[in-house]
């Protein structure tokens, strides 16, 4: 329910058209979207130039399509998440102008380029075989206006890969740092920066790394104070974090 | 070694006082602190009106006051986190104004209340025995220089109570909520706002609580994309987190 | 051993066909089936229109077919979950008015199509992945006599969605919640209605989800003092309760 | 806000005391609860008898008698869970006539004693150590209005002791089945009952019982269908679900 | 209901005294412990010297004394588990002949003191803290009327220590394996003995040990083929194992 | 080192060919086995009808047909567990006479079909997708000389299809019981029968099944006292527990 | 930064060609690798004789061979891990001297082939299944100039075929324990020698061996003091750290 | 049996005072300590220096100072781990030398004060909390003649901590890394030194620490490849191990 609808009725009753009663009920039951309440974030994103976001995974290549037909009337941009180049080729069929990135499993649609953030996000990985879920954050901070840097491979047991690099480090006004294994680069990473640190721990390892568990479990221990985390895997997230951080 | 100490070194090797042997061995091993970096948060909080914080959990209350005393002579703020009325009764005798937060188990010497927190932090709690936690939270945020807020008690099996005061959600910069049991609360309040939201899970409940542990799958699982989470119980990293997000 | 059985042998010993020894013999050991007790079970689900049901997994497809060829002479509903195509193809040619349910992975044959249940059961899902564990759910509380409707995709990050059809929501006579990731919304509906909410943990969700355990958590340690839970992915399960609830 | 409220708003603006945009602001703004939507599970709880419920965990006995004593002008019952005596000491100078049932740790404020049941409840439970947990499902069953009957210590390693009370479970319309060890006994009493069962996994056990987890997984995997779950010793939550099938 | 019992419907039945419907009434609701089904395991304890148990853990001495009070009419053994010097003063009152068993935490009432059992049963110790547990499996091996030896302190890493009491293991009819820590004892065992070999994990050790889980999955997995387990601490549970097996 | 080799040394050096030194490092390096003892599993394995065991898993057919070649010279039972089509089409060519379980993965060699059990065996499942872990039981129980019999399907929510068949329970000298899901069957088995019954759990459910650990815990708290636990599919390791207590 | 371009600055500062302001930020933002610390351990593997190491998992046979070619430019050994047939294929092409282990998983490239341990490193497996990640290690030891040795299959359910080898036990200057299931082996070992003992517990098992976690959990609890443990698989690890042993 | 034992049997049997078949069985039942096998760790310890070690946990101060009284004839060092004030006040009545280092938890009798090891072990903690751990070790290095080193309070997040003394950290030829929370150090550490890297991980911590599972798991998860691991809070293991390293 929009504003005219609320005026409307207020109209309608004022001029007798409508009972107090129906007035009361037409407005006990008004949907919350219609108070500017429910749907702030589909506003929101329109104006400040969030994307629209799907969720590919277990969704099949005509749903995703059918989802970004809808999307795609608006001037905002749209971002898929965890795709497949099966849905890739049916988006495309709507939006030629769509972009496949296949290591971050991520479709983007850059309808509007304008930078939003006021610095710079860095994304840090601990390892190679990290490198998808940062690609991963890096497209989401496109997608949303940011101007991103990235320094990957840079784990704590070659520390001056990453001591090399401090410039770049304290020069970011967030940083998100994608590590499996021990997940440890976060808390060195957060001693030296004085900005927000998203830590990302990944499913990259194997034997008592379970999938991302001990590198999760060392980033929500870290002595590092200025550390949050988010799921595993989830370079999606931390951009969005990162991205607001960056906004504000 | 500060920066008048490299310059010593360049001007007596320039004056010929130290042969370029000399100056090479100094400058080889000078403390990663001299050259500007190691140090940089010990500098930093003194600039920005960081405190310095102490981690009061396992020491005696003669280690705490000892390092509360060489503390003291700073003009900055002093943190004392997980503390007791014991390390409170030590720490009084050296810092008569030092204030003791027993539900948040913390100690607080403000010496600088300048404001440096450009908004409002706004700490919500899903019911009343997830306070101490906030309380932490607040105490932080004071001594970083922040406004908090609070809201409390407004868990989700009651909405009602968290959407009557949207008003106070919307207009924060940063939102911190901290939840036991289930922790479903970051992700209601994630929906709400377009700031960050630091989840802070509690070890509030029983049974397959676990101690937290569920509170903290939940929200690491959260549906909305703003939420990022630190340890359990620790209201302390989040107010940090949410202090840099409100500075910048 | 029927009734009949047992007045046979009451009236063979009375008319000293048989001796005190033998009756007694044969009742010691008579089938607890006999004395009404072990298979109420199967009197009640024909009487009572409850289904026969068959858990296909593990089972092949000439199992499946044998065991429904059995079960067929009766009139009273058939239930196969956890099943496939080949399955279905075998069952198929027992029972041509079979229904295979895909998504649900459920087959159906449906011989009586009366309402026992006194109301509506609604299934709610958080997103559209939990929509295969909410089907499994419907068709059992097709198959069991119920009025079903559902609701999907109104997870907690988007309170508008839900709040907008509450209407539907405090109609039923009980609500199955379904939802992955945190779990978080059985205990939103809960806070919402005044009847038996049945919540379904599903395996929906990535890294620290594991599988379904986050929100099998989440559910488990509801704020809402009317949820109660059954195994993750079992929306089966949560439609026999439900049923029983809506007939009670 | 009420209906009045509502109601004066419009009127004031057929009035024309005041403006569209005025009306336009209230209205956008009016807390749910004014909806009659937010406290509805509070006006539900005074009209249908549900007890006020007050969570005395991690509450001194200063906060727990400031509660009952707002919650004590009204006629209905108040139930105080994870009580204890100081608890009820503050609480019988504000109410009297409140009891105290220590093995439930529960205080109960019975003020309405008419019965809102249709019938009986049945609590089960494996061991006599179980029995606390019943105890607390017990009371809650009365504060809510129903008629209850107990069976303890009827454990699946001496079957008879169950199969012989088979009569009064058979009459039950909801069973709550309290087990710590292997909780085994829901899916028995599953098999031989057609209502819900409503299982309890308790912390009795020592070993790889872990605190209840054991018994907890158990009930989850119950091959019974009609078997639901609450959290670990969560007795009061068994009891608000067999109230609300019990009433329906 | 006994044989005599039974007998008595039909003799009145035959006798015309009751009519079919009434001995079908009362044959239908015969308690299956009549059937000589449900309480085998009483009778049986009594006939075959199998002691009366009681589990001490959670219940009061007063409960505790009236238990034993009531099963100290009959001659058989009388064992309490998990008991306290409270316990044993309540029971020494009714019972002056009870030997009370502090470090295995049993109380014995022995009666009957013939040997069952056609061997030895070996109880066997990784280290010295393992004693508690071990002492209780040899007390209830006494109670249950077996030859009980002893080693104990014969862990893995010192395994000459073991090696040269090979004799008395050989010897065993079955051997009963206590360890803590890394639980390797019983596989050891297991491949130099060709009997049953019960494991039982104990909560010794401190860490990764996660109270007894390290040794319980050690076990669990144990390379030899001959060894089953029994839950951690449970000395009580072997014993009845490694009796039944030396009896048969 | 055999006898005939001690006796070397000896005569040796009473004959003076060799030094009391000599003498001495002979005999202080003599292998263990040549005292008897490390290969006495293995001459009772084939004195006493045990068979030989090749743990298939993990081993090409190459190597399983190896191994049974060098097997094959002597006249004992020879058993491949976890094993393949693959092994058996090789073994095949070896042994002719070897015998290929499907559904139990095994391979059977039956060259001594003596019984050495003195009773019987009894297999039971809960549900039917337990017959593989039984099956391998059964293979096993015959390889080792007993009269198996089985009793399928008889899960504890259908009590009545166990109570049926007390008669067989009683009669068995051992039982096993497999069973997945919530793993309730070997307590109610064990309070029927008063021999040794050795549980194992299987990975049959899903969910919060975790592939046999519901199971697993369940049997480990069982509320009986004469029941012990195997590994989660190891019907094997149950059989030859079995067997052992059958010949003893 | 080598130390000739820190002279350079020196020398130019002193010369006046650069401002002291100038040579204090050369300085200060000087790479750590150039003060000689950060590439140590490049440096200490080209003078030492380390390999270079490649982790191979995750990456494709492009990128491994990309870092191959690098590599091979100087004279030390090169090691890839956790590789594949595909690309051993990529690196023989640029370095057709490399040897592909299979069941290792591992490239060697072997240029130097000094023994530069002092002694031999024996590595010794529990059963056959652990042989890969024992391959491993042995190729890991070599690529590193260590003499090693093996010892296949020496369980501890059949102890003498380990103490028959006791001789190549205690003259190991290090002793690599590699065992799945209950990861016994390493405690046994452990108390047989007087050298370090560096355990890696394997996946190889199944149910409650939950993928190496029980062997894992046995071994850090191991009651043999000299006992260290690296990750599940981890061959790789445990021969680095036993070449350090060796060659110290 | 010594040697001398086995010299008497093989002159009895060369002078004919005992007959083949005697000899033979003496020989063959000779327990293998006497062979030099089974107490080679003890003969060991008293050669090389090795202590005698109690763990005090879970003793009596009787048990211990038993203990105590039977090594104190020798002149070997005896160290006491886990251990009480309680405990040492019974030792000093039998060792009035012996020395309490209260927050390690050990007592030393130090008889024999030479250093065997070739070089300096050093023991880095995290923080302060990791102290008494990092104490255990010092004490036990000590008494195995060790010249030990110690780097506290130098956890990851203020690297330049650590940095700083990097001289004394590539000094050691062996270090042992005590951390709890994340356990990020051992990796740091690691990635600086060339010598074997023995990680600690600590209790220390709280919420997702859980007790050191997280420090843990992140040390076996280590990036740096010369890092291998000890129990939780197992100081005297690492500096055994350091110890055998350090005398290589």
């Amino acid at each position: 329910m929009t504003e005219s609808q609320i005026r409307k009725i207020l109209d309608e009753h004022k001029a007798g058209g409508i009972s107090s009663e129906e007035a009361l009920h037409r407005l006990r039951s008004l949907p919350f979207e219609d108070l500017g309440f429910a749907n702030i974030d589909h506003h929101r994103s329109l104006r400040q130039g969030f994307p629209e976001v799907v969720f590919g995974s277990g969704k099949t290549a005509e749903q995703v399509a059918h989802i970004v037909e809808s999307m795609h009337k608006h001037d905002h941009n749209i971002l898929i998440t965890r795709t497949t180049r099966q849905h890739f080729e049916s988006v495309q069929q709507i939006a030629p102008e769509a972009e496949f990135h296949e290591s971050a499993r991520a479709i983007a649609i850059l309808k509007d380029t304008r930078i939003l953030g006021k610095g710079t996000v860095l994304v840090v990985t601990a390892g190679t075989s990290d490198m998808p879920v940062a690609e991963e954050a890096i497209v989401t901070l496109k997608v949303m206006g940011n101007t991103a840097d990235s320094l990957y491979d840079v784990g704590v047991a070659g520390l001056h890969r990453l001591l090399d690099r401090r410039e770049r480090l304290v020069q970011a006004r967030a940083v998100i740092v994608v590590a499996g294994m021990e997940g440890a680069l976060p808390s060195v990473v957060g001693g030296l920066v004085s900005v927000p640190v998203i830590a990302v721990p990944t499913s990259v390892g194997y034997g008592a790394s379970f999938h991302g568990v001990a590198a999760l479990l060392g980033m929500l221990n870290s002595c590092a104070s200025n550390v949050s985390v988010v799921n595993i895997d989830n370079g999606y997230g931390a951009a969005v974090v990162a991205s607001l951080i960056n906004r504000s």
